[in-house]
């Protein structure tokens, strides 16, 4: 079984390796399977990686190939792995979103990804599909650069952070499915690279507070070395700030892309996001210190994860004396905004936006109901994706297979209140595309608003897949298309693949939809997303080459692919 | 979305129903999906049919057909339904056994299931898709007769037993699938309609003794009236007795084929069987009786699971003062033989077996290891289905989605000891299919030995899909070809579709390969079959008509099936 498409796969893998003396390929072969793991010390049923939580760290360099050899062992869930900040360019149906670019990976099956690392920078992948991220499945996906980079350091260390909870991802998909509506509430830990501590003493639940899973996770360095320390987040919900006690960070990287230097006591990371941040090992050396991780733009109900920088050679089991580092008042939003705003673009390292756009989308982020369930929704539509992958049926002309009316541009009215909940609380269900000519160039603008509840709006950081971004601008209140476009920042402007929008505010964006494919744009909140928080972009499909049969065989594709060979 | 698939499905259901003036079509239209449910006061998450547990009671009357328009609103799970007991005549592809029949249906994807039930009898349907069963995934199918039957009573009843554990299935698939071998252990609850009690004051987890969902299930019966009484059994991995208070039953149909009348204090019910018993209500009508269910065949470690036998008017909620019933010894196997030769067909109503059969299987019952992991094995092979379902790659002639190589009709050596562990445990893994002739009558001898354990031996309740057999007789030690196929009764057996194999002992059947398909035959108990003990039987698949589009797309189903058409 399966034995064919090996043999012509390894031909492929070989022709690739003949395709330069730089260029590798990079093979993984992966499992993926259900596995009982304790990240904060109470076991829970996760979805692991070759057994290990977080899952293997994928390196490449810059213009090196990764073929990821995906064998799904559950016995009756599928699955698919996004490539975080890969663009994915010549490979729109390995960006991993299922019922988006391929079908989801059936039970007992085995799929090829590849794609180019064409970038370098600090990116990550995870489930997508259902809250398959929640449970634990996700790594690092590191890319280093071919040429000299605008900073140096002694060595480097990476982490990804996450907010954890007990109940299982099924029974908070029931509960967010439920009307009434069954919130997960706040997470019970956050992790440190797939670490935390529950506080075994508050739980009836099974605890081991000596199981090594939970141990902290140790950043090892020599005093008077410079690192840099890789950050990401696949926070299912939290905003987070990361700190380490009594170390400066100098921001160098933010999601694959150079930034103007920027020293800080802590960083806010937004789920989605990833940073490089320089560190010095310049405090007495005879300690240990926590590097801590707090919660950010919800009141905190979770206690800080925590990590340890080991200086060398103090054992790593010598934990700091003080007690973990306390990041900025919850709801300091102007906090967050000045910071957000001193991400800029490394001079004469970063490509610059074109000046004008082609086209304008605001997008409302509104909290609403759909029959009485709760749902997100963007310009009234909360997004349903349909069986049948988007990028198959456009490719394809499959009919029927999703609502081929564009979404609208603009919200209307135009004069909606976003200072109080929506007085007309019902939104529709819908999957139609927004549809972009090839090398266009689009703005979008993220608009926030009221939630239903009174005096309540939430961050959200939206992801954009194939593509990056620039950040025009943030501003407070409703973006006035008249005067807003006036100030954006076209100069500098920071390159991203994710990005915040605070409460009640907007943010602005530019992007060049010269990647042929269909991409998803979503809220990176595992559960907004759940609950229709997106939409769905699409370009240059007539460019898009043959998809692989085995991206096939779910909803429409069954019985409509084949027609067209 | 679908809209077209549902167009052309009205279409043909229209026509089923002009095809007579007696056959009926019941339409019904099923969501599956998680909930959180406390089946036995404890809350977890289950897979739910149209949010109820146990599922939706299908009624049909002999004749007409079924057709069931099932959406998977699972987010990320595959599911399919096995209409047990349903041979599927001419729908074959409509079996429900995912990797066998067809393609598991994609979360969010619907499919039809279509099937004539053709004979009357007491059945159910349940998950036939990793343990999908044990997460509640079972119902009641129950068939009229057409004409007259053999007994009359003035009201029918009818429960599902089933054993239950607080683990979530995921867990018990982790452990399953360990090296080292995690098992699950005993039940913590029997349930009667999918209701039992936990001891709240037992466990540290969340437990409601006052919740609804697990208040006894309740039997209504009128004083002096005689009920029919349908009990089957889906637990996972217990042997069970069913007993009433004060109460003969007498036992009157066994799988869908009438037995002679057989009055028992206590009836065992292995998982995958069905019976309808006679009860009379004819003890003291001032008080209600305990129906209970207790585990035979492993030391109990388990509570007696109870309904009550509400004597009506008495109020339902009036507990009988005795306490719940006790069964025989859960290891008096005698008593189990000796009730199971008991029952035999009922003179005049049921087929007859041909007197000679074409050929002979003996099939060896071994748990082993393969590569350090625990499973189970026939003729030394443990079965791991493949992606592609069987009667596709048969019917289409896909190439290399199984092996072709048959497996062994009679295990090697003849001499192996069943009374002692495995000399040598390792087993290997197959996937090859016992095709047999159009017609052929083909008779199975089921052998059971020693498991991995020193004086050990399971009873394991094998289930045949597409047919029923006649039971030719059990018997105790090694079954010898010349001598116990003498003794064969052809005179009375019963027809079934599941059976017994008792510790050391063998079981012998006798069926017709008379119906066109590939199908599963196995040890009913969930992680048996889930590791590996079964076997695939095929005939007639030139007979096969064109499988629906909609049962395909997983495995080499992606892109070969269009080939042939």
């Amino acid at each position: 079984m399966g034995g064919r498409s090996s043999v012509s796969y390894l031909v492929l893998v070989l022709a690739l390796f003949s395709l330069g003396a730089e260029a590798k390929v990079h093979f993984h072969k992966w499992t993926v399977n259900y596995q009982t793991w304790a990240p904060d010390c109470v076991p829970v049923n996760i979805i692991s990686i070759n057994g290990e939580y977080p899952g293997p760290t994928i390196r490449a360099r810059e213009g090196d190939t990764v073929v990821v050899q995906l064998e799904n062992l559950m016995p009756t869930e599928n699955v698919v792995i996004h490539w975080h900040g890969i663009r994915q360019r010549g490979s729109p149906w390995d960006d991993g979103t299922a019922s988006m670019s391929q079908c989801a990976i059936n039970a007992g099956e085995t799929y090829y990804y590849k794609f180019v690392a064409d970038r370098p920078g600090t990116y990550f992948y995870h489930g997508h599909y259902g809250l398959q991220r929640s449970a634990g499945f996700y790594g690092s996906l590191i890319v280093d650069a071919a040429g000299k980079e605008p900073f140096t350091y002694h060595g480097e260390l990476s982490i990804v952070l996450n907010d954890w909870w007990h109940k299982s991802t099924y029974e908070q998909a029931v509960g967010l499915s439920s009307n009434p509506f069954v919130w997960v509430g706040e997470p019970q830990s956050l992790l440190i690279e797939g670490r935390g501590k529950y506080n075994c003493s508050a739980t009836s639940r099974s605890c081991n507070a000596t199981n090594t899973q939970c141990s902290p996770y140790i950043l090892p360095v020599k005093p008077g070395n410079t690192y840099r320390l890789r950050i990401a987040s696949v926070a299912s919900l939290s905003a987070l700030n990361f700190l380490i006690q009594g170390h400066k960070m100098t921001v160098v990287e933010a999601d694959g892309h150079y930034v103007e230097p920027v020293e800080v006591d802590n960083l806010d990371v937004y789920s989605g996001e990833s940073y490089s941040v320089l560190i010095t090992a310049n405090q007495d050396p005879s300690q240990n210190y926590w590097a801590g991780v707090n919660v950010r733009g919800r009141q905190p109900k979770t206690p800080t994860g925590v990590a340890v920088l080991n200086y060398l050679p103090n054992p790593s089991a010598r934990l700091p004396a003080a007690a973990p580092p306390q990041s900025p008042l919850w709801n300091d939003y102007a906090y967050s905004r000045a910071l957000a705003k001193k991400f800029v673009a490394l001079k004469g390292y970063e490509e610059l936006p074109p000046l004008q756009s082609h086209r304008q989308l605001i997008l409302l982020n509104t909290q609403n109901k759909i029959n009485g369930y709760t749902k997100w929704a963007i310009n009234n539509i909360s997004l349903l994706p349909p069986p049948t992958p988007y990028l198959a049926a456009m490719k394809y002309k499959i009919k029927g297979a999703y609502d081929t009316t564009p979404p609208p541009d603009v919200y209307t009215p135009r004069t909606y209140n976003i200072s109080i909940p929506p007085p007309n609380p019902n939104a529709v269900e819908g999957n139609g595309v927004y549809v972009f000519k090839s090398n266009s160039v689009v703005d979008v603008i993220l608009q926030n608003a009221n939630t239903l509840t009174a005096n309540n709006s939430e961050i959200h950081p939206w992801h954009l897949h194939g593509h990056d971004f620039w950040i025009l601008g943030y501003g407070e209140g409703v973006f006035d298309p008249a005067k807003d476009t006036k100030n954006y920042n076209t100069v500098n402007p920071p390159l991203r693949n994710t990005v915040p929008v605070f409460p009640y505010g907007w943010t602005a964006l530019r992007f060049k939809a010269d990647n042929p494919g269909v991409w998803a744009f979503h809220c990176h909140l595992e559960a907004h997303f759940f609950m229709g928080m997106g939409v769905m972009f699409a370009e240059g499909i007539e460019q898009v080459g043959r998809l692989p049969n085995a991206a096939m065989g779910c909803g429409l594709t069954k019985n409509k692919i084949h027609m067209h060979h």
